[in-house]
């Protein structure tokens, strides 16, 4: 819905063409708020097919760009360019599609996983640093009011001492070989020049990764895995198991799938600890429940008056009416925005304790995947993710620091 | 999100201002497809509060109005006047909020109950058609992806011949005297000059009625109603319960209820027939779940591969990712969006079988209502609504007319 | 299972030959806590069948009996006969067979509904009362642990004010017209003369209404009702739609089906108060969820550490696992045994506020059914049933005596 | 219940006396359908407890034994001594108990796991074969009718070619240290010397393990875990993550605990082929789920028309009629009454495709416990359990055999 309204955030989007589902969920969670203007883009490889989406979106044509390169420089020259640049392309151009921007101090919202090695995620990172640039991922299951009431009840000690998590996203969207069928998201997604071998870890099992992360404030310490490919003749990996051992010692278990037969979206988390536990499922994602030690089951629902101003600024609705996937994102995209013009704006950051994931988020899911993989190549062999040790290392460099320092 | 889109529909707001849920809710809702420019308003009865919101919402000063009436005589004048007014005001503005626009041919949407009493909605219906205008009436369950795949079972006779029908709306919302501590919507909802003695009826029992007149396209032909306060001292009845006798001689039941203790929302319906049974609930609308006769459960999700082409064509995202109440808003006003272009670009009439509630659904809605107040007002006596007397008249009517012509 | 428990009760049964699922039913409760020896019967009216079963079932051939009358006669004249017989016939000879039992002080188990009218069911409960026998009734959903915990709740208030009760028993099984395929159960339950016109109401509305008055403590002062047939040809109502308003004032609705196509079982209550409310499904019957003012749900399982002594007697398993229909029975039979061994053994009574069934409750079922049934006759009419009648007259009586007697 | 009939099945139990539920539960289970005598017993340790049970359950006092042995010796020289004896005692009794009567020919169920080693389950299967006696194994949950229905749906290939297994056992019932308040169950399920370090995984594992193998009819080739504690202070491991390989390449997941913070029960399994998915959870017994690949959902209840003739023989209710963990005994006695019967009698057996566990699967789960617990000592190297060893040492020995025999 168009307005004069000065103040919207300007944003352009790379891919989200012809029949990328992705982008246009973006799009969508964009619009909620009304808080953002999409003023660019490159909407796909086909030229003609690009600029056909973008005169339907409303996009200038002089601002209806060729290569994502062209859009950065382009963009980085006007007065009025661009806020914050979308990348919602497959995996395989992540990295110098957001690079193009970042390095010329634009924001940037890059789809997961972040590039396809963390060496080239770890860049990024580091380019949004150097030039003072946001890097956001869009996680956006973390999005959620109930998964932001998950990680409060977590917080506020209603679990008591965690035990055990158990997170799954296991989909059966490609149960059947899709990508046989000249199935667009089947067939980048299976190619693992694109997608990577461990394709499923990737793409599915970092959302599950960081939403174990998201709601306990934990991390993987090691990993042990086993990858396997369900459809005959696929050339990546489809499904994998992994046993984590988290930090505080706390076990825990990852299963991704999009093989899994039947089931429609399969996100699903479980966290225990010593007083109580939780439940969280994406395909009912407006309840949460929490089980007492004696075994009583409470639901809550978003909106109740009782729930944490975390969830309760995340609700549209009034109680009992659904929410869904577009308000998720929308979520992300709003506070997203109430930062982007923090800092346009030159007011204080407005990023709280349970924000919108970045860079960070996305080097360490990469980081996770290369450990899997790692794993199963070692038939199962436990594997320290690289987060772990960049952690230790520093650490250890800053320990050694402060002795070389002291002296002693 | 703003776009240069020249064909964008114009859109005003009457209401919807400070602490009025159901305007952003529309706002919500004709922002997702990005096919309306909200351009005009008057957001409340304060001036000054109306004024802020306007600007919040990037509507121009001199297209902030005091008055409905000078928007619409405003807007009517200007070339680039808008194309729909929204009326999303309390119960007791609706019919003149309505009026100004339809007689000045400016089309509308207008909340239900449409008006307070069936010969005001009468009107509205007649002026809309008078002015060729569209007066759309948002029961926007109905524009869920898997209710219009009920219509379809039901149409396609997958239930067979139907026997019963069993809706409510039963809601906890106003369980507790809320009225009593300044709670806005409360106030008015139970302020009898605002919101009519059956209160609950209009506001809930429409939907409900609306919901089952959808999916079965039968309506009801009497009915036998009991209104209850359960809350004491309220001064409007917040329960009612409703037998109906609907045509083809198909009996059912209607529970509206603004104090159905601990309810979340709890819109439900179930519709039997000889061959299959099928059932939605508003907390889960992404399901919709059917009975065969030997007693079989199937569950089907919106965005299955084998659903009808009514229900494919309204949901925005993967299988399994849920949506919710902001994006049936969405599909009401894309649904109305293409009407309206359609008109406005002079192309044949998009309207389809299953389509967005209009001002005769208003109208059979405000009816509907009365009848249940006449029954309770005889202690349940049966009570024939006037939609069915109206329509026995004109049948009666057109065959004195044939007759006469026929000379027979 | 055999034991040489001396201490046994002995009983008889009439009914549950072959092809009679109840029979059944009460013969696995009757074992479960080994309490009952079946020791004599007439299990159905071939004289060779009912031999085969009786053999089959352990019982002598000389208490294998051709005839009711026989069977108490002989019974009775025993100076070990039995201490309790079983009714499990088809309606029409519910009041013979019970009849012959009580007459002779034999404590009887009758099925529902007790008799074909409320003059001869008051007839059994009279004849029970001045032959010091027992007329049990076999509503047994109100023996499931989590509906005495539900009556518990009542009672303790946390349901505060009751507000409304919403009961149905909307099953699917005769939901096609079985009767014509030789369906032994349907033929007996379409037949007017055996199960009377209003079939469904004496066969599963009995049980709703059982069951709402056992929970909640209410018996209905006034019912308004509509009666249907959904299988054509059918010669009995399967269908029936209740309004009642039980007494403190708080109305309610009661739906029994033998037609809810697709329906498995269907009974299912809801209870509303000013500050809860509760839902009990027989389909589930080892949970009851409990829903507070704001809208917060909780979930109680049967063996629950902090459930009531009510609940916590009726659990023979641990928590977590299910129990269902025979256990239900079984708990029946057991509150039963208690009874009549304190008769027995001469010891006090052992009935306490929430227990077994008796011919009261049967009585006010079948006059709950003629109310029904002279409601529907009377296109919906109010009608107050002879149970609020004939304890409005006492009262009166009461009342006239105590007047005449004080002489003001 | 008691009956005359000669033709019962004499059964004596071992422990199962005050404070032991399972022991009553296996006497629920099988005074349900009449079949079997309760005639001898040794209560628990206590002789005058055990008396005083013993009377209670109608055992002559002649046959209530101070011990074991015994009473397998007594039993084994009545001529109407026992068919068959209940071992219902803490895990470090099984072996001796079991073996006194299956070498005396006393047939035997006995609890698992089977022994404390695969030596002695070894042994004690050996015993059986040598001394024609029948030893089964209560894993009850494979006599539901819905795992029943799911095996048939397996080996019927309406799931195509399997693909994962994921089972889980999590009761929540010990994550509190109940061990330090006396609690009976808790105190000996944690003591090393009677359940064994790995615990959890021989009470609730080897249910688990065994379900997976009932439902798909493979088995564990190798296995991978991971054990934990998560009470702290607690003696031995109550938390337990498994990665399998079937056979067939089929990999799985196991997840056993009694420490499942406020989970009541916990049993679930989900089996996954290429054509179709499938769930059963035991807290819902009476429903199975089929999900088919395009990920519509169907929902079977126990007793519909169409099921297999395995699940429907096994249902004692009508349709909707829930049923529970007592009549999953109840099946399983049934089971096994027939075989002991038509092996008394001389007739030909009656064991068929799908029915009671045996030694066999017994000495199957104390392997796949020494597996998992091997596996969890080598920090969850891969190891192949001894049923697969032992397996392949006699294909070895055959093939070396016919290569001798044929001189090749």
């Amino acid at each position: 819905m168009s307005t004069q309204n000065a103040r919207q955030l300007s944003a352009g989007m790379v891919g989200g063409g012809i029949g990328a589902d992705i982008g246009k969920t973006h799009r969508f969670g964009m619009r909620l708020d009304d808080r953002y203007s999409l003023d660019a883009g490159v909407f796909g490889r086909d030229r003609e097919q690009s600029a056909g989406v973008a005169a339907s979106l409303g996009v200038a044509p002089g601002r209806a760009y060729d290569t994502y390169q062209q859009m950065a420089e382009a963009e980085a020259a006007r007065e009025d360019g661009i806020d914050v640049a979308i990348v919602a392309t497959p995996n395989d151009s992540h990295f110098e599609g957001a690079k193009a921007f970042l390095e010329r101090g634009i924001n940037v919202v890059c789809e997961k996983p972040l590039t396809q090695d963390s060496a080239t995620s770890r860049a990024l990172v580091d380019l949004a640093a150097a030039n003072d640039a946001i890097l956001a991922v869009p996680h956006c299951y973390s999005a959620y009011p109930m998964v932001r009431e998950a990680a409060r009840m977590v917080s506020d000690g209603r679990l008591g001492r965690l035990t055990f998590i158990d997170v799954e996203h296991a989909s059966g969207w490609a149960a059947a070989p899709l990508e046989l069928t000249g199935h667009k998201q089947a067939s980048w997604r299976t190619d693992p020049d694109v997608a990577g071998f461990p394709s499923v870890v990737g793409d599915l099992g970092t959302h599950g990764y960081h939403l174990s992360r998201y709601i306990t404030g934990l991390e993987a310490e090691r990993v042990s895995a086993q990858l396997h490919t369900f459809v005959p003749g696929r050339k990546v990996f489809d499904n994998a198991t992994v046993a984590l051992e988290y930090s505080d010692e706390v076990p825990g278990r990852l299963w991704a799938s999009m093989a899994a037969t039947g089931h429609n979206h399969g996100l699903r988390i479980r966290v225990f600890g010593d007083e109580g536990s939780l439940e969280w499922q994406h395909e009912d994602p407006h309840h949460l429940t929490y089980q007492d030690l004696e075994g009583t089951t409470t639901t809550y629902t978003h909106g109740l008056a009782s729930l944490s101003e975390d969830s309760a600024r995340l609700t549209r609705v009034g109680l009992g009416h659904p929410e869904g996937f577009l308000e998720a994102f929308g979520n992300f995209y709003r506070d997203l925005a109430d930062e982007l013009e923090a800092r346009r704006d030159a007011r204080p950051s407005t990023v709280r304790e349970l924000s919108f994931p970045t860079g960070i988020d996305g080097l360490i899911g990469v980081q996770f995947v290369e450990a899997v993989a790692a794993s199963h190549a070692a038939d199962g062999a436990w594997i320290v993710p690289a987060s772990v040790v960049d952690r230790d290392a520093e650490v250890a460099a800053a320990d050694a620091e402060l002795r070389e320092a002291g002296g002693s």
